[in-house]
This record gives structure tokens, sequence and C-alpha cells, in this order.
């Protein structure tokens, strides 16, 4: 009765949101969703309250409740909404029968203690976090394709994540050596509130740091690359533009290597896996490369002895860092072509 | 007993306000001006709360009330404060025997009606109405100098009357036709509060025109150019960037003209006014050349026939359009150089 | 022998030419078109010059010669080159039996002379002049399909013309009245060519008026609305983003009319034309609801005496002021769904 | 004869030498400078070639040779020329009694082998190498006060050296541990010059890495920190932006310390400095408290284990990265206050 190619997407109006409707409006295997907000008023289509859309694509907009979703038969809800919402729909939606991919930091964590440690808020029953599949699915593709549960993972977490993989799991990374990944982003990461550091004139031709040693993403870097807390200094800046992400990471290797080397092992693991794309030694991606696609590019320069790596890991942080990889997910739980609608 | 030149300033926070700060602090014939904002916490110097001006200029930060500027021997005060807070400490500062610059709408029209029809507030009482001098110091400089009450003009409003002026006042411009300006602003000219349309992402990459037949500068324009409403169209846009107004205004001449005509008539006009720059014919000011100055850049276009007439007028909206043109004003009501601290 | 949907892009090195590149390369109804530059060196396929193409589509590159596309079976050329390059190009290839697309200035008068005086340079024989149809399909569908020769118009030109049509067609602007066209354009409208004013430092946070009287665009506005070159000031910006036009055209009506009136002129003037979206009274578009689209917005304010009207047209200047354009004529060169890999 | 207080500037015509002319036209312990460039054609004064200037400073403006400049009084030379070219001038206006302030990296380093192999251009004389000052004053003011020959050092040089030095000098570094240096800079650093990677277009919306373990202003901060190469990686990267440097310094300390321990050791370092900031510990600078500035503002996080130490520095470039200090030398070289002009 539910069908998982009937979707609900809950939370439209935020940056994310807004993406995942784009990107889901023209999404060839799915009918049309239905988008979800608090605050419906009397619209009653997506382009009445985002005219942006018109012409474009269509959809309802309807008054989010609970019931609302399930009693529908949708089969699978997108949540683009704040972790304490996520933490309070998600379950209730699982219950339902519905399939969930959250966009949020809610689902994201084995241990409930990560969550409230983190993000200062009480975790979601262990239950759920136990079930939920962690959403990068060039690492994860089987578990999320059975999942019923996928966290999307964070932005910055996911450019880390997916430059340093290789060399952990190949433990090429020396012990007892700080990994530095320093990481920029657009302003849309932030958000669609409105608020006085986001003021166009607090951000324009103005450049800062924030977030050192308190970063939410940090616990998902940690876990999903299995460093220890006391290896990685993880730092996020905020840029004057206002998409993406790139993040230049630190490493010592453990013996030296060549630059041949290194390609090889990136082109090697990301093997059949064309979201990710490796840039030949010595060449570096740039933002705008992957602005508006779901592209990873990940390029690096290694120094003369051969031990000193540089990785330029970059991405869109609402494309692969968001709603981009939320439907590269989707894709993957249908059993579909997971580029389908992200080209 | 009251020192005009001890300053008190009411507003520091919105970013016409900090502007003014910069510029007093350096100013070498005030003494330091005391700050007032509502919000002083247990603050007591302007860099603790705004630590961009540690090491630059030191100054005391009051917490606001009527009564703690009356009983200082401040002699002027500047409200950098909306309109309808202006409206009720203008009169009150006035009452104490302070002399006032007010930056707000509140003292802009000789006429209470027009002041309540453009800004839907109730607007103060005439006397002061009548009693206020119009702060555009080339064309108002002995009521300036004499005035107790300065109204501080629109930054629109400005760049667009600087221009008109010299072609009203020499009735070059044909009756029966259409004066358009279009003007674009900076988004630090929208204020600094949080507002969703000011958020970096949204006006980054964007451009758009607003408040199109109801800017309340315009009767500003009507009513220091003697154009009727009928005459003249004004529209604003809202540029991504932070600071600088550029008009564009299309004149039709009442016989054709040569160009040499129309800049010795703008030269002539400004003539012993410096911070109005006249560019030669058929060079165009842009905005980076009044960025942070105070000036008010004038050029022109006339087309073959003579009487088509396209000028270009910009200004820094936060320099001549606000917290410049106020000391510009301050300096004329001191007798002091008007381009003190202006440099 | 020769195909229509077999394509050669000449000139993919600028801005207009990789937007087509972008767009031809997903385009369900061709094959992969065949690029050509001039420096193509020894690189073989596009991704190799522009690595952003990796993993998104692939096509070949080829050294440019008349030769090798006249001897291949490509049945339409798009020529994203300089005038003087198209000037010569496409005789050659239309005497070859390709069918022509050419982004440029050269074929869009109908007259030598108009080419002649506006871009000093000589024009194209007037047999291709007749031949050509301009190319906004909203306005001459009829002719663009049969079209061997299509003349795809300036991005200006086309926010405009889309702007003025509905009025000029129905005769409501009042005659011997000006038409005041105030345009602002991002950067990438002005070519990819290194030059010392379009420095990132040059544009970043300035705003400047240019081409004052002269601009190339005119004479097209000119002839696609019927005004007369005394009625028309054209006015041209240089905006600090990459990407969109904005024109904001003041008329003078004939008579009173209702903004219901005006609304309803445009909205049945684009009946069936999904590429120009038209937005109810009082509502205007903004540069970010078009950027990275095919479609023109439409906008008005009209003052409250029903006779001064204010249009804001916007489009993005890489999409439908160029190679969006430029395929929604080749869709309608080969009959089919004009919105064609245009959403 | 030679007056130290005459200056000739050489090479206005960059972003460096702009701003260089704007602390100088207003600079009141100076003459007003002349101006040397080498295309003055007709022009006689600063504003004709620059608009910007007029009303606002005025200096004269000569064709550059040589003779004209030692021929004149003028006591001090500034070069803001590219190293080739002060490698030539600087030699012979310091043989003719000049003093010099060299802006290029000509001059900054002991070793001719340094220059040669970073810069793969002949070095000058080592004589003249042996007498330059490196430029920056808070670490050498006893030596750039005697000097005929001041280096003006690299804009990213001057941030981390000022914020390693006082690390360095206490030895606080844990040994055989990266100092990561994640270094951001606008464009206005990259030069004048019209270049495809500076067009509007690439940079807008864009971000990137380059010069990896390749970067010219290396060697001055091994030179000046006492680090060794193996120790240090700097890495630079271009924000969308005009003017600015951040620097994000990583840092491991040799024992456990606390923030206050850092803060103290910081400001003690700099008191009596003014040009640097030390911000409180676990607040940090942003690039929009030192635009259009002199100062170099330093913050800092630990980490709480006490020995991860990330610094952030931040600097204009055209400030106190090479204009400002260029004059702040130039202030100590007469025997002035440091920050005369400057503020």
């Amino acid at each position: 009765m539910r069908d998982s190619r009937q979707i609900a997407v809950v939370g439209v109006t935020g940056y994310s949101g807004l993406e995942l409707a784009r990107i889901l409006l023209r999404h060839p295997e799915v009918q049309t969703p239905t988008f979800y907000v608090r605050d419906a008023n009397s619209t009653k289509c997506l382009s009445e309250r985002f005219p942006q859309f018109r012409g474009w694509g269509e959809a309802p907009l309807r008054a989010l409740s609970v019931e609302a979703i399930t009693s529908s038969n949708a089969g699978t809800a997108f949540l683009a909404t704040p972790h304490e919402v996520s933490a309070e729909l998600g379950p209730a939606f699982l219950k339902a029968g519905l399939r969930v991919v959250d966009l949020s930091g809610a689902f994201r964590f084995r241990e409930p203690e990560t969550f409230t440690s983190w993000y200062k808020l009480p975790a979601p029953h262990a239950e759920w976090l136990n079930e939920a599949a962690y959403g990068i699915p060039e690492l994860y593709s089987k578990e999320i394709a059975a999942a019923r549960l996928v966290a999307n993972p964070g932005c910055y977490a996911t450019s880390v994540i997916l430059a340093l993989r290789p060399l952990t799991d190949s433990r090429w990374i020396a012990p007892n050596t700080s990994v530095v990944c320093d990481c920029k982003s657009g302003a849309s990461g932030a958000g669609k509130d409105p608020r006085r550091d986001l003021h166009f004139v607090e951000v324009d031709e103005n450049f800062k740091a924030y977030g050192l040693f308190t970063h939410r993403h940090t616990p998902e870097i940690l876990e999903h690359t299995g460093l220890s807390e006391s290896q990685v200094v993880f730092s996020t800046h905020l840029l004057p533009l206002a998409r993406g992400i790139l993040s230049t990471i630190y490493v010592t290797l453990d013996q030296p290597r060549t630059a041949a080397d290194v390609e090889s092992l990136f082109r090697q693991f990301y093997t059949g896996k064309p979201m990710v794309r490796i840039w030949s030694a010595g060449t570096l991606p740039e933002l705008q490369h992957v602005a508006h696609t779901n592209f990873c590019d990940i390029g690096f320069v290694l120094d003369s002895s051969g031990r000193r790596l540089v990785l330029v890991s970059c991405l869109d942080n609402l494309g692969k860092g968001a709603a981009g990889q939320a439907v590269q997910n989707l894709n993957h739980m249908l059993g579909i072509e997971e580029q389908t609608s992200l080209q």
C-alpha cells in the first residue's frame, strides 16, 4: 500500500529543502512529491509560495501534521527539519511504515551520548540510532539500500570523510600525527533564518573562522574515519559566497609515497563511484567545478619528501553536502541508478 | 554652559551610527563623543562592544536616557535612530538647549502631512518641522549654519537632488516631460537588523527593484527640486554590495544644448563646493570612486540631439548619504572648514 | 546525408560556448556534439580542457577548420564566435548545406548599413542578412522553424524586446514620449577575455554605467519594437555578479489603464509561450529567479494615474540571453518541444 | 641636500602603489610625493590618471627614469615595482644616496641563493642583500630605523610571522611537529594585471587553493621564525573578495598551557606595538575588522588538552601586508611616531 516512490518532503522552506524540491521535481522515477510546511496558510502549491518554481515544476504544498503524512500513501519521507523536529517526526513515520531520509543530525550517531554531548539535546531512542544507515553511498551503499532510516551526513563531514577514507582504510597515515582539516563553507550552509551574522553586509567582503574544537560535524568525522579526537583538528570558516565547501586537509604519511601511489590509491578506492571525481596529481579542484552539482572533487599535492600530503576536497554543500546526497541515498533505497536526477 | 563641540551620539549600533563613530573619533575639532545605546549593559566603552575600534579610537558608551544626555554638557546630539525615536528625542533635546542633527526622516518635511502620508506615522509638531534645516550643505549652508535642528537627508534623495538642482534652478528641463530616476543602492542602506531578504544568500548574486512609486525619499526629491509628483519617476534597486548608491537620471532638456554647456552649468553651480565632483563630459563616475568617501560624483552623457541627457550620480550611502553628510552639517554648524575629518 | 541533429559547436571557450556545451550534452534529441576550437592542441575531448565536465558529459574537441566541419556530416552549426569570425564562417557553412545558429551580432540586421554603422565592421553580404531569422521564438517561431540561418539575439535586446512587444503591438505607448530602458548585466555578459576593467577587484563592490547611446544592442531593440531611435533611451550597467540581466523599463501609456488591463495584455500575448513568465501585478521578479534558467520573467508596477508603467524584465544572459535561447531556436528548427533540455 | 621627507614613489599603477598614494598624500610629516610611472604620457598629475584622487589629494606624476629621480632632491624612494625592476632600481638609488623601501621580493633574503631558487631570477648583489633590513617593525625596529634599504615583507609572510614569533621566540612549539599555515587572501594580492584566472567571473562565487609547497613567501616565513622547511606546511587560497588575508595556523605546544598563558605570552610580546592587536582568548578576529587598516589582529583557540593551539591572524594585504607597513617602516626611518598617517 505504501509506495516508496511516493514522496513526502517535510520542511521545504530552508535552502536544503528548496534544493530537494528542485531535484525531486525532475526526478523521472518518483511521483510528484507532496511538500509539507508548518505555515502552509492557504497556499495549495509550491509555486504560490516560491514563485521561482512557476513553469518549472509544480507540486502540492500542505500543512504539516504527522497524520496528514501517515494517512497518505507516501512511502518515503524526507526530513529537511531541525534536529529536534526530526528526532520527533522520524520515529513517528517509521512506526507508520514509511522509510525516512533525515537531513538533520538527529540520527547520525550510534551512541545517544554522542548526540547529546555535541548537540546539547536529548537523543532519539537508541533503537532508531541502531537502525540508521549513515548516508554516504560511496561507503555504505549496501546498508543504505536496505535501510528504513538513512541519516544524511553533515556537509563538512562528507567532504572530509570522502577525502580521508582511502588513507585510513589503507592505514597510510602516520600514527601520532595530527590530521588538520581546514574547512571553508559558503553561507547557505548556515541556514536561511535571518541572523545578524548572516546579514549580507556582515558576510560580504568578510571571512572568518568559527566553531573551533566545537563543531558538531566532528563526531561524524571521527566515527567514519576511525581517527581519534586527539588526532584530528577540524576548523570551519565562512566564505563570502552562497554555495560550496572546500576542505584543505593536511596529512603526514607513514612512509614516503609517490604522487602516482596516492593518485592510484584514490582512483581505486572510488572506482565505480561516479559522484567522487579524483583529480590528477598536482591539479586541484575549485569550488566552481562542483557548484550546482552532486560531485565531490578530490585533488592533492604531495611534497618532495613524499610524506606531507595536502588534500583538497570540494563539494556543493546543498548538493553532495545535503539534498543531492539525500536523493542519491533515495536512489539506492529504490534500487535505481544512483545518479538519477543528479546530473 | 553647553558646548557645541561636545557631542552625544544616540544609536551607534546601526551602520550609519558606526560610520559616524569612525568619523567623529578622528575629528580634530570636537571632543571625544559619548555614545548612547539602549542596551549598554555593563559595557563602558565603544571598543568593548565593537572590537574593531580597539587601538583606533576610544569613547564612552552609555545607557540611553533623555536625562543622561540633557544633564551632560553636550551641546550637539546626533540621532542615528529610527524615525519614531527621533521624533520623540529630537524635541526633548532641543528644549534642553542642545543642537540636533537627525539622520532619520522625522524632520525632513515642512508639512506634517507629508511625513504622515509617506511614513504612516504621526509627525513631529509643526513648530519643529519649521525650524529644521534640510541638511544638504551645498544647497542650504546658511540655514544649516544657523540651525538648531538639521534634518540629514535620505541617501537616495541626496544623490538625486544634487544631480538635478543645477538643471531645475536653471529651468533647463522641458516642461511636461518625465524625469526618470533609476537608483541602485548597496545593502548597508537597508539597515543592520536581520531580515530574511537581507540574508547574505538572498542578496549575493541577486539584483532586484523595490519601492516603485512608494519610496519614502520621493517627497524629499519633489520638495527640493520643485518638480511635481507626476513629473518624477523614482525607482530603487538593491545591489549585491555593501556600500554605495548610483543613480542614473534621464532628463529631456527644453532646447538643444552642447556637452560643454551642460558641463559648465554643473561646474559653475558647484564652484566652491569640494564635496561634489563634476566629471568631464562623456566620462562617468563609478561606485568605487566614492566608496568610503564623502564625495558625490556627477557625470553625464548627452545624445547627439543635444536634448536627451543622462546623468550618473554616485555617493557612499553611509558617507555623503548619511554619516559623512551629517558631520559636514556639523562642521557648518560649528563654523569650521566643511571637509574637516571627511577626507 | 547531413543530419540536423548532428551538431558542430564552434568556439566553446567563451562563457556562452560553455553554457551551450552544458545544455547540448544533456539534450536527449541530438547526438553528442563535436566541439571546435582554434587552439585544440593535442586535447581530444572536452573534459581534458574543461575538467568540470568530467563525469558529467563527454564530447570530442577538435581543431577548428571550415573543412573539418563541412566534411563531417554535421547538419547544424552553432557559432559562439566573435562577429567577424561568424561573418566569415556562417556563409561557408550555409553554402555547404549546414543550418547555422549564430550567437554573434553578424546576422542580426536586415540592412548591412545597420551592422556597419553600429559595429564598425564590414557587414556580411545582404543575401545572408535577408535569409536570417531573428531568434526570439516567442515572436518569430515560424520563421525560425524554417530558417537555414538564425541570428540569436543580444542578451539585453532579448530582455527589452520581450518586455515591450505586447505594448508596441497593441499601440499602448503614448506617442512622443520617451521609453527609458535602464539595463543592468552581470560580468559574464562581457566575455571571458582578460581585461583590466573585468579584473575581479574592478568589478567587486563596484557598479557603473557604460555604453550610453552607443550600445550595439540598440538597433535590435528599434528594429523589433518599431520604436524610433529618438524615442528610446537605452543604458547599460555592470553588476558585481556573474550571471543575469535585469532591465527596468519606463513607459508612458496612451491612456489610463488598470493593472488588470496590463497584466491581461501580457498574459494573453505570452499564452502558450512557457519560457516567458508574467508576474502578477505589483509583484516583481528578481535575478535569482532566473539565474541558471531559460526563463524571461516580466513584472510591472503601474502608478495611481494608470499612465506611468514600470516594467521589470529579467533573464540569465547566458541562458535566455544566449545559449539557452540558441537551443530553444534549435528545438524549433528540429520541430521538437521547445523546452527540451532547457529545464 | 637629499631630504628623507621628500618622497619618490615608483610604480603607482598597481594596487599597492595606489594604496601607498592614498596614505602618503595625507601623511602630515612628508612633503607631497612625486609619482613615477613608465607610461606617464602627457599626464602631469595623479588625478588625471586616477580620477578617484580628484579633490582628495594631488601630486605630480612623471615619466620614470633613474636620472629623473636621482637628479631630484628626493631622499626616500618607494619601489612598488616587480622584483626584477626593483633589483635594478634599488642599487641605483642607493648609490645616489637615497634611502629605499622596496615592496617586492628582491631584497628580502640574506642569501642570493634563496632568492634565485624561489624566484627563478638572478638575485641582487649580496652587498645589498646584507644591508637590507626586513621590514616588520614590530620585530626589527632598530634595524629599520638605521637602514638605507628596507625590504618590505610579503603579505602572507607578515601575517604568519607575526602570529608565530611569540611562540618560536619562547620555544613553545613541540619539536618534530608540523606547523600548518592555511592562508587565504583576497584578489588584490594577486596584482592588477588582467589575467584569465582573475577575471571577475572566475573569482566570484569561487574559492581555490594554489601555490602548495611552492609559494615564494615560504622562505621569509622560515627565515624569520627559525622553523625548518620540513616543519612548516604553508598553503595559500584565493578568496572572492578584494582585500584581506586570514591565516589559520595550527601548532602543537611542547607542554599543556592554559589560554591565559597563551594570551599573556602574546600580549607581552606585543606590548608597545599598537599595530598588532591581540584578541582575548576564545575570541577571533575577522577580515572585516582589519580591512582598510594597518592592523594585524591575532586571536586563538586552545583545545581542552592545552596542547593544540589554533591561531587566527588577519590583516589587509594592501595595508599591513604592503603599503601600510611600508609607511610604518618609513615612519621608523624618519624617527617619527610609527602610526603617523596609518589610522
